[in-house]
């Protein structure tokens, strides 16, 4: 049985935001134990695709990532975001490694099929490889996921970020007790969007469904929670949901949003 | 004593010919051992820099890196060329891990200073982390490096990829046989330059003085032989000059420039 992991996301609007991202990885590198960060792409994709003259395709409210935009992502993701996070956590003490699901091939996944549409180079994960995240977090590294997978036949996948992140997850509680943290600009799951101090400190699912079906959440919320549920059916021991600059309180519970199972 | 590494320089031109890449990538794949493939930029770099509006500073003949062109060559070097270069090599059957030298701070730098020019972010090596380098290659991996550093106090530094390939493989040589093979699109080093069957089998430090003060050799080519030569002198085993497409020959020593220590 090996010992507590913690595995946290980092939301797009930290990343774009240098004091935010500043406060954030001074928190992270000061966590003790293994550590797992699993960052998204923030708005610099969109602008060097702008700056690029790459068009990028909505279908239904979604991105499409097309050949063009699978480049800038990868780019943008697993070269300046990934690498500027790591070279930060090492000056800060936090020995870190930088990852794809290429690398060691950590993450496998499949281009993502749809009856009607095509998302292109999008992917749904099939299987982390546990033995070497486990091995890595051994050597005393943080890991540092983009996210960005590949398909073992060559490949690269632009993957949800939030989902990567509670897919390792899922896959590291089969061998210990893993902590999910999804940590972004807002101070939790909140009763009035307008109101940050109007945290709910802890959701259910018969909770979230009442909020759903009265229509006071958030529309952009409901994926974040269906993956937190799902995590936290799936084994994994804590899921919670807060501010980026509160990450050791996140992590004792005393505050942002925890995810109960029951 | 660890057995023998390769570590094999790929060059620019390479990365930017799908097709080359793909049979060189093949071939390093197919390398029996342990192994480490550095990577140089290609011409992407200077593409993208060109889309984006980001002028590109020369002065004597050298790039400088500012802040810009820093950020576009971690995007490109680090992002998509890498992970490309991992993603075909997992495809082919070999697993590969990409790095910088920021990830487990696997190569530390410092800031280039000159007593007249600013290079601006351009990285001059100070330490290999052979123990990790070991690690990793005792896993099994291939490690493909981007020629990206980091200075342990966050600072990312663009680092010329044919000192990285022969500062790794000088490291490695206090632990063991290392051969460090510089592959391009040329089949060696030329007697003349527009006749590729003009290989010059074996060079010693006095023939290519030789050749230098007589002109007869590429001026493109001196910091590359002079590399060459500090790698040779410093107990690399073997430093040999060719054709990426003729790998394995390479290796055996029935192709290409074998550099001599004598």
């Amino acid at each position: 049985m090996m010992d507590e992991v913690h595995v946290i996301k980092i939301g797009g609007n930290i990343i774009d935001e240098d004091e935010k991202l500043r406060v954030f990885l001074h928190s992270f590198a000061a966590l003790e134990g293994k550590k797992i960060l699993v960052h998204g792409g923030g708005r610099l994709a969109t602008r060097i695709a702008d700056r690029l003259g790459v068009q990028q395709t909505m279908i239904e409210g979604r991105r499409i990532t097309d050949g063009e935009t699978l480049k800038i992502v990868t780019m943008v993701y697993a070269g300046y975001i990934n690498k500027h996070i790591v070279a930060t956590l090492q000056a800060g003490g936090c020995p870190a490694i930088g990852l794809t699901g290429a690398d060691g091939n950590s993450i496998q996944a499949h281009k993502r099929t749809h009856p009607r549409l095509d998302f292109g180079f999008v992917g749904d994960i099939d299987v982390i490889n546990i033995p070497l995240l486990q091995h890595l977090l051994e050597l005393g590294y943080a890991l540092v996921f983009a996210p960005i997978t590949h398909n073992m036949q060559g490949m690269l996948l632009n993957t949800n970020a939030d989902t990567l992140a509670s897919e390792i997850a899922v896959s590291l509680s089969r061998t210990g007790n893993v902590n999910l943290i999804y940590s972004f600009e807002k101070n939790g799951v909140l009763m009035n969007p307008e109101n940050e101090a109007s945290v709910i400190s802890t959701l259910t699912r018969k909770d979230i469904e009442k909020l759903k079906s009265e229509k006071l959440i958030n529309e952009g919320m409901i994926p974040k929670l269906d993956t937190a549920f799902a995590a936290i059916e799936k084994g994994v021991r804590k899921v919670i949901i807060g501010n980026a600059a509160d990450l050791a309180d996140l992590l004792k519970g005393t505050k942002g949003t925890t995810i109960v199972n029951e």
